[in-house]
C-alpha cells in the first residue's frame, strides 16, 4: 500500500488529464473543466484508489473509475449549487455563479454521462456489478438531496431521519466508491460489500465532523465561514440531537434559531450548544461511527497492514482540523 | 412484424407499470410519474422495440431498454422545460411549474439514473455495447441542447450548423433507440450501426416537419399552438434556410423578426416564407431525409417485409396531420 497522500496525487492527476471536447462546444466542456479543477480533498476517488490497491494490488486499474466517482460527485455540486444558490464553492465563483443556471444544469448533466462512462471502463467481468454500484449509490444520493430540501421546510426533524438522509446523502457515495475500487481490486462479492459498509460509516462520520465543524471549527482550516449551518437554520447533528433532548435549553435554542441571521444569533447559538454539551456528543458520535467503520474493514478478508492504511485514512480525516 | 400502434402500446403499458418508491420519497418520485404519464407518441421505445423485433422476434426482451429510452427523453424535457422557462408540456402544467425548479433539477437526474439502470436490463453480452450507445447518444443529446441555445444568442446560423445541431438533439436519440433495439434483437454490428443511421435521418426529417408544423400546421393536430417558433426568434429550419437565401425577402424577414413578439409578427413572417416557397423546400428537405433513412433501412440484412415496416414508420411520422 502506498501513502493516503500518494493516491490522492494519482487521482489528482488523472482528473488533471481530463480531456475534453472544445472549439464550438465550449460552453458545455470548460464549466466541467472549471468544477473539476477546483482542487478538494480528492477523497471519494482516493478511497477508490486505495480499495482497488487493497484488493488487487492494483491502484492503476482503478484509475478512470476513481475519475469517474470525482466526477459524479462534482456533478452534484453543480447541481446542489443552484438548488441550494450557492455562489461560492471552494472559494471561487460556483459554476451557475460564474456562467448561469441553464450552464450549471446542462454541463452537470453531461458530468453524469461522462461519469457513467468512466465508472464503465472496467473488464468486462465485473461491469454489471460495478455499474449496478454506481446506479443504486447515485440513487441515494438524490433521495438524500431530496430530504435534506425536505428538512428545511420541516420545523423539527428526529435523530433517526437525520441519520438516514446523511446516509443517502454522503455515506452511500463513499460507501459506493469503496466497493467499486474492491470490485476492481477483484475482492470477493462478500468482502466488497463490507467495504461499502465501511464507506458508509466512514461518510456519516465525516458528515457529523463536517457539521460540528461549521459550528466549532476554524475557518481558514475548514474552508468555509463559520457559522453558516446556524444562520441558515439547516438541520445539522448538533441542531436536531440538541432540539431531541428537549428542555429548557431546548427552548432557549428554537427561540436563538427564530432571530435573523447575524453574527449574535450564531455566537448565541453556539453558546447553548456549549452549555448542552454538545461539542462532547457530537465527538462521541463521530467515534462510534469511526469504530463501526474499522469494525467492517475487520470483517473482510484484508491483512492487519491493508487494513491499518483504512484505519489512517478515518484518523486523517475526522482528524483533519488538527 | 406487428402494427407501429402495438408496438406504442406496448410501450405505453409498460411505462404505465413503471413502480417507483413513495412515502417520505415522493416528493422525489412522483414528479417523475407525472413527466412519465404525459402521454406523447412514445416514437423513442415504439422504435427500439420494432427494431428488436425485426431482427429477433424478440419484443418483449426489449421492454425494460425501451421504458429506459423514453424515461431518458422525457428527463431532458423537465430539465430542458426548466432551462426555456417552458410552463407547458403537452397540455399539462411543466414539471417545473407544477412543483418547482430544484424539483425538476433533481427528479430529472434521478430519471437519467433510473434509465440508464433500464438500459442496462439486457443480456450481459451485449451490456457494452448497449450502454456505449446509450451514454454517447446522450453526450449528443446535451451538445445539441447547448447549441441551441446558443443560436438563441446569434444573429444568424448557416444551415450546415443548424442540421448538425438537430442530429444532435433531436437525430442521436432516435438513432440510438434504433441501435439499442437492434443490439437487443442479436443484430451484427454493421446491421446496428445501420439502424442508428435510420434513427439519425429520420430524427432530421421528424424535426424539420416538426419546424413547419409549427408554423404551417393546425394547432389542433399539432398539439402546441402555432407561430411559437416564430414568436420567440427560434433557429428553425424555415428561418435558417430563408436568411440563407438573402435577397430582399431575406432582408424585408430580418425586418420581421425584429418585431415584438404579436400574431401580426406570426402572420407577416409565415406570408413572407410563402412568397419565398418555403413549404414546398421544407417538404422536399423531409423528403430527402426520409430517402436517407430508407436508403440506411436498405443497407441492412433485413427482409423485404420487415424493412416495409420501417418504411411505414417514416410514412407515419411525417404524415402525422394529414
Amino acid at each position: 500500500m502506498l501513502r493516503i497522500s500518494e493516491y490522492s496525487a494519482m487521482a489528482e492527476a488523472a482528473i488533471r488529464e481530463i480531456s475534453l471536447p472544445s472549439g464550438n462546444l465550449d460552453a458545455l466542456y470548460s464549466p466541467i473543466t472549471y468544477g473539476m479543477q477546483a482542487g478538494g480533498k480528492r477523497l471519494r476517488p482516493t478511497l477508490l484508489l486505495m480499495a482497488a490497491d487493497a484488493f488487487g494490488n492494483c491502484p492503476e486499474k482503478a484509475i478512470a473509475a476513481a475519475v469517474g466517482i470525482e466526477m459524479f460527485h462534482n456533478f452534484t455540486l453543480l447541481h446542489d449549487d443552484v438548488m441550494d444558490k450557492s455562489d461560492v464553492r471552494r472559494g471561487r465563483p460556483s459554476v451557475h455563479a460564474k456562467w448561469d443556471d441553464n450552464t450549471a444544469i446542462l454541463s452537470g448533466d453531461t458530468m453524469l454521462t461522462l461519469a457513467t462512462k468512466k465508472i464503465s471502463e472496467v473488464d468486462d467481468s465485473i461491469l454489471r456489478p460495478v455499474l449496478d454500484t454506481f446506479n443504486d449509490q447515485a440513487l441515494r444520493v438524490y433521495e438524500g438531496q431530496r430530504l435534506d430540501m425536505d428538512f428545511e421546510k420541516m420545523d423539527e426533524v428526529n435523530l433517526d431521519e437525520y441519520i438516514e438522509m446523511i446516509k443517502d446523502k454522503t455515506g452511500a457515495l463513499l460507501g459506493g466508491a469503496a466497493k467499486i475500487g474492491a470490485l476492481i481490486g477483484g475482492a470477493s462479492a462478500e468482502d466488497a460489500e463490507k467495504m461499502y459498509e465501511f464507506g458508509m460509516m466512514l461518510g456519516v462520520a465525516f458528515q457529523i465532523e463536517d457539521d460540528y465543524l461549521d459550528t466549532f471549527g476554524n475557518a481558514d482550516t475548514f474552508g468555509k465561514p463559520i457559522g453558516g449551518d446556524i444562520n441558515n437554520n439547516k438541520k445539522t447533528f448538533l441542531m436536531v440531537k440538541a432540539l431531541a433532548n428537549g428542555g429548557s435549553n431546548a427552548q432557549a435554542l428554537k427561540a436563538a434559531l427564530s432571530m435573523a441571521p447575524s453574527p449574535t444569533k450564531v455566537k448565541t447559538v453556539t453558546r447553548i450548544y456549549e452549555t448542552m454539551g454538545m461539542p462532547a456528543v457530537s465527538k462521541a458520535e463521530v467515534a462510534a461511527y469511526s469504530s463501526k467503520a474499522l469494525a467492517a474493514i475487520k470483517k473482510t478478508s484484508l491483512s492487519d497492514d491493508r487494513r491499518e492504511a483504512f484505519r489512517r485514512l478515518i484518523e486523517k480525516l475526522i482528524g483533519r482540523t488538527k
